[in-house]
C-alpha cells in the first residue's frame, strides 16, 4: 500500500514562521498573515496606510510550510528526537516489547496495510521517570515547557501585550498538575502544545474507523484535514479491522498529540466478547501502543462495580463506550475493575514513555435528563482519587467531562471538577445543552463547550453533525473544528487570554474598512467566506465594492457610518 | 403574477390538532408527534409498550393543515379578523390612508405584480385605543391573551406539569410591559404569540430583497420556509424595487407577526438620499405599513445627534441600517432626529392598528471590540425614556438589543436593559461571540444567544452562515432558524420553562431504545437527521439496528448498558 501526499490547500496569504527558543535550539511554528493596505482618499489622492501581519496559532504542522513535502509513506520529520535524546534518560529498545505488536509485525499477510518505515521504541531507562510532570518537579525547564511558552504567546511580546506565560510559568503549572503537555518520547513528529486553563483554550478532534466504515487511508486523511482545520489533539477511536497499523500510519504523520482509548483495541483482541478481558491483555495493549507513540490514554478507571444500580436508574443508562465495557466486565466477574485495582501499574507503565493518563468519565450523561445526577458525580470524586495516585507516578492527568448538560447545570460540573480533582485540566465532550437536533449537535455542544472553557475547561473535546447519526466524514470534520474553534476562541475573549482579540480586532478594522479579502484571510475558513461571498455576487463581480449584497450600495451602514465620522473628525459634528 | 402555491413538506409521523379556547371560541393550533411503542422480549415473547404523543410547539401556521390548501394569491385565511371585530372599537376605512399607497394602487404598471385582493384597512374609531396593552391595563383579557396562554402550556395541562402561565397572567405581564403580543388588527392571518420573559424564548427571522437581489415569489417562499423550520416572528428588510408590492405578498400569507424598519422605504422614497428624509415622508410611511398589517416597526429612536462623536472612537462605527441613516441625517441637518422629537405623534398611530414599537439599536456594536461602550449604553439609556413615553400611549414595546458582544460582556447588557429599560422584553441579535468567523456567525451567535436568552432575553433575532458576506437563500434561512431553535429551546430548558423537557425527553429515550424514528420525528429537523443516518448505511440500511455506524455493532454503549441494567433489574448487580 501507498498513500497518496495529501494536499491540503495553503491558507491564502499566509506564511509559516518559526520564531527561536532562547533556552533551547527550538522552531516554534505560527502562521503570520499577512494584510493588505487600508486605502484613503486624502486632498484627491489615494493614501496608503499598511495593516499589520497577524499572527495566528498553528496546528497544521509541516504540512503547509512549502520548504517540506511531507511523505504520508515515509511519516513526518522527527525533530523533537534530540530533545528526548539529549536528556539522557531514555534508550532506544531492540525490538517492540508487547507480544501482540510483535506478532503482528510477524505476520506477512499485513506486510501491505504496514507503514513502510520501522523506529525502535525508546523507554526510560531501569528506574527512571520522563514525564513533563517529574522534570516540572524537579525545577527543570524542558525545551517543550519553553516551545509551548513560544507557541502560546504569538507575538505578543512584539506587539507590547502583557503576558503571564513563559517558560517558568508552564513548569510551574505542569509541575502543580494544572497544565499538561502530552508529549509521548515515542511521537517526536509531534509540535509540543499545553493543555490548561491558564492557556488558550485546545480542542481535540475525533477519527477512527469502526467495523462497518473507512480505511486506512480515509483515517489519515482525516487527521491530517483536522489539524489543517485548527484541532489541536487528536483521537484515533478506531475499533474495526487493523487498529494497530491504522494507528501507526497516522501517529507517524501526525503533527498533534494523540490519544486512543486502549480498551477498544483490547477489545478487539478478544473478539469483542467483554468477560474475556483481562488486566494481561490490557497491559500488553499499553505497553503496544506506549511504543507505537501514543501521547494520551482515555483509561475509565473510575467505573466501580458499585455504580451499576445508579446506571439502572438512568433515562440513557450509560453512553459511554469504554464505560459500560468495564461496568459489564464488572458485573460479570463480579469483581472490581481492573483498571481501577491495577491503576498504580498502569502508572508505573505511562511515566517510562509519558503518556498521559485521561481519566474517562464513564458515567458522563446521554441526555440533559441524567446531567449531574449521582453516577456522574461519584465517578467524578473517584477520578479526584485516582488523580492524586496518578501524581505519584509523576503520570500527568486530564479529567473527562460531559456529555449532555443544560446550560443552567454546567457550572456545577466545573466547580465540582476543580475541587474534586485538585484544577487538574478539565477535558469536556461538548457539553450539549439539548437534546432535540440531531444532526445539528455541533451546535447545540459549542454552546456547552464556549460556557464551560470560559469557566475554565482547558479542552474541548468535537462534535461533528453527525454525531449519534454516523461517523464524520471530511466535511463534518471540518464543521465540527471549526464550531469548537469558536467555542475555544469565544473562550479565550471571555477569559481575555493575552493576545486573543488581536485577530478579532483585526478582522473587524479590515471588515469596516471593506477589505474583503482581508476578512476571508483573517478567518477560520477563508475558503467558505470567499464562496460564500461571491455567490451572490455574480451580477456585480467587483472585489473591493464598499458594501455587500445583504444591504446593496445604498444602505451599507458601515459606509454610512465612516461618512458620518469623517465629518465628525472634520469637525463637522 | 400569480406564485404557485408552496408545497412545504408535512412533518413527519405528525399532525395538526388544534385545542378549543375556554373563554373565546378560538382554536390554538399545535403539532402532535406520534411516537412507535417500545418494544421488550419478555420471557420470549415480544411484548410493546405504548409512548406518548408529543405536542410541539407549531409556527408553520395553515402550511400543514391538510384539512386547509392554501392559496398564495388570495392570502391565508383571516381567523382574527372577527375577534378584532367585535370588539367593536375598528372600524373599516373606504381607502387606504397614505398617499404613496394610494399612488402604488393607482399605477397601472404595478398591475402585474400586485397582490390580486384587496382589504380595506381597519383603524381604532376616532378616540380610541386599540393595543393589548390597552386592554390589558383596562383589566381585560382578550381572545389573543388567551390564544397564547394555550399555546405556550401546550399538554402541560394533561401531563400534570404545573404551570403559572393563565389567560390572566399574560393580561398581567401585557399590562406590566413584560410581554409583547404583536399583533396589527390589519393582520389577521397570524396566529397570536406573545414575547416576554416568562414565556418560550422566540426567535424573529430577517428576508426581504435588496438592490442586487431576489424578487417577490423568492421572498415569499422565504417567508413561509422560515415559519415551517420554526421562526416565531419574521422581518421584511426589503430594500430593492417595488417594497410596498412585496410586502404585502408576505403579510398576506405570513402566520407570523411580521415586523420592518419603516426608515429603508422611507428612504427608497427619497431616492436614496438620506438628507432628504422629512418627518412628512416618514409619518406617511407608517401608516402606509399599518394598514397592510405590519405588527412592529424597528424605530431607532434612541439615535441622537450627540452620539456622533462616540461612533466616531469606534473600531467599527455604527453598523445598524436605520442607525446610521439616522445619523447621518442629524449630521446633515444639524438637528435633533424626527424620529425623536416625533416620538408621541408615531405612538398615536401606533397605537390606532396596534402595531409594537421595536425601539432599535442603532448604536449596536458592530465587533466584539465595540461591545458595551459608551455610545451603545447611552443609547440604551434613551431607549428607556422612550419605554415609559410608548407606554404612556399604551403602545407595546421591545428593546433591540447587539450585536457582536464577548460572552464575558453578556450578562451586564441584560442587566442594564432590564433596569434602564423597565423589563420591556429584550430582542437581540445574537449576539456574536467572537468577529473571527464570517460563513459561521450562525454558531458564533446561537452561543451569545443561548446565553443571552438564559437570562432572560425574550426574543433572539437569527443570523444566518451568510451574514456579513451575502443575503440568504433557502437553505441559509433553514439553517439559521434550526441554530436559534437551538440557542431558544437551550435556554427555555435552563430556565425550566413548564414543559421545556418533555421533548428533550422523549428524544432520549428514543435515542437509547434505538427507535431510530422517533429520533428523526421529534427532531428539529427530520429530514436532515434521517439523511445523515442514512448517508453511511448504503451497506447495512436495516432500519432499527440496536447501533449506528458511529461505534458499529460490537460497541455500543447504549446497548451494552441496557443489557447491564437488565442484569441490575434482575437483581443480578
Amino acid at each position: 500500500m501507498k498513500i497518496e501526499n495529501i494536499n491540503v490547500s495553503s491558507y491564502p496569504n499566509s506564511e509559516k514562521i518559526y520564531v527561536d527558543g532562547k533556552l533551547f535550539p527550538i522552531r516554534v511554528a505560527m502562521r503570520r498573515i499577512r494584510q493588505y493596505p487600508t486605502v484613503r482618499i486624502e486632498d484627491g489622492k489615494r493614501v496608503e496606510y499598511p495593516n499589520d501581519d497577524i499572527t495566528v496559532y498553528d496546528t497544521s504542522g509541516p504540512y503547509t510550510d512549502p520548504a517540506v513535502t511531507p511523505d504520508i509513506n515515509k511519516g513526518l520529520p522527527r525533530d523533537r528526537e534530540q530533545w528526548v535524546e539529549q536528556r539522557g534518560d531514555t534508550g532506544r529498545l531492540d525490538d517492540i516489547t508487547s507480544e501482540y505488536g510483535r506478532s503482528r509485525r510477524a505476520m506477512r499477510s499485513l506486510d501491505d496495510i504496514r507503514f513502510p518505515v520501522f523506529h525502535r521504541p525508546r523507554r526510560a531507562r531501569e528506574g527512571r521517570r520522563v514525564t513533563q510532570m517529574h522534570y516540572a518537579r524537579k525545577g527543570i525547564i524542558t525545551a517543550e515547557m519553553e516551545y509551548v511558552a513560544i507557541r502560546e504567546n504569538l507575538d505578543n511580546e512584539a506587539r507590547g501585550i502583557e503576558t503571564y506565560i513563559t517558560p517558568e510559568f508552564v513548569r510551574q503549572e505542569v509541575a502543580a498538575g494544572r497544565a499538561v503537555i502530552a508529549s509521548n518520547i515515542n511521537h517526536p513528529e509531534a509540535e509540543p502544545m499545553v493543555i490548561g486553563s491558564a492557556f488558550a483554550v485546545k480542542l481535540n478532534t475525533n477519527i477512527g474507523n469502526s467495523a462497518l466504515s473507512s480505511g486506512i487511508e480515509e483515517e489519515v486523511r482525516k487527521a491530517v484535514w483536522s489539524c489543517y482545520w485548527g484541532g489541536d489533539t487528536l483521537m484515533d477511536l478506531s475499533s474495526g479491522d487493523n487498529i494497530h497499523e491504522t494507528r501507526e500510519w497516522i501517529i507517524r504523520n501526525c503533527p498533534v498529540p494523540m490519544g486512543t482509548v486502549p480498551i477498544y483495541q483490547a477489545l478487539e483482541k478478544v473478539n469483542g466478547v467483554v468477560k474475556d478481558l483481562s488486566w494481561e491483555i490490557y497491559r500488553d495493549t499499553l505497553i503496544e501502543q506506549c511504543e507505537q507513540g501514543v501521547d494520551y490514554f482515555t483509561i475509565h478507571a473510575g467505573v466501580l462495580r458499585e455504580q451499576a444500580p445508579l446506571v439502572a436508574q438512568r433515562l440513557t443508562g450509560c453512553v459511554s463506550r469504554g464505560g459500560s465495557i468495564m461496568m459489564q466486565w464488572c458485573v460479570e466477574h463480579n469483581e472490581e475493575s481492573f483498571l481501577y485495582t491495577h491503576f498504580d501499574e498502569i502508572c508505573e507503565i505511562l511515566n517510562k514513555y509519558d503518556v498521559a493518563v485521561s481519566l474517562g468519565d464513564g458515567m458522563r450523561p446521554g441526555s440533559t435528563h441524567d446531567a449531574n445526577d449521582r453516577a456522574q458525580f461519584l465517578e467524578l470524586e473517584v477520578l479526584g482519587r485516582l488523580t492524586r495516585q496518578a501524581w505519584e507516578h509523576d503520570v500527568q492527568v486530564l479529567i473527562e467531562g460531559p456529555g449532555h448538560v443544560p446550560m443552567n447545570k454546567i457550572p456545577a460540573n466545573m466547580d465540582k471538577e476543580k475541587k474534586d480533582c485538585l484544577d487538574a485540566p478539565f477535558y469536556t465532550l461538548g457539553p450539549l445543552t439539548t437534546d432535540i437536533a440531531p444532526a445539528y449537535d455541533h451546535i447545540t455542544s459549542a454552546i456547552g463547550a464556549a460556557i464551560i472553557s470560559s469557566l475554565g475547561t482547558a479542552m474541548i473535546c468535537y462534535v461533528t453533525p453527525k454525531e449519534h447519526l454516523s461517523l464524520p466524514n471530511l466535511n463534518d470534520v471540518r464543521e465540527g473544528v471549526i464550531a469548537y474553534k469558536i467555542a475555544a476562541h469565544a473562550a479565550d475573549l471571555a477569559k481575555g487570554f493575552p493576545g486573543a482579540r488581536v485577530r478579532d480586532d483585526a478582522l473587524s478594522k479590515a471588515r469596516f474598512e471593506f477589505r474583503w479579502k482581508d476578512q476571508f484571510n483573517l478567518s477560520l475558513d477563508p475558503e467558505k467566506a470567499r464562496r460564500f461571498y461571491l455567490e451572490s455576487r455574480r451580477e456585480a463581480p467587483e472585489a473591493d465594492d464598499r458594501f455587500c449584497t445583504m444591504c446593496g450600495p445604498n444602505f451599507c451602514a458601515m459606509r454610512i457610518s465612516q461618512n458620518v465620522s469623517e465629518k465628525c473628525h472634520e469637525n463637522e459634528c
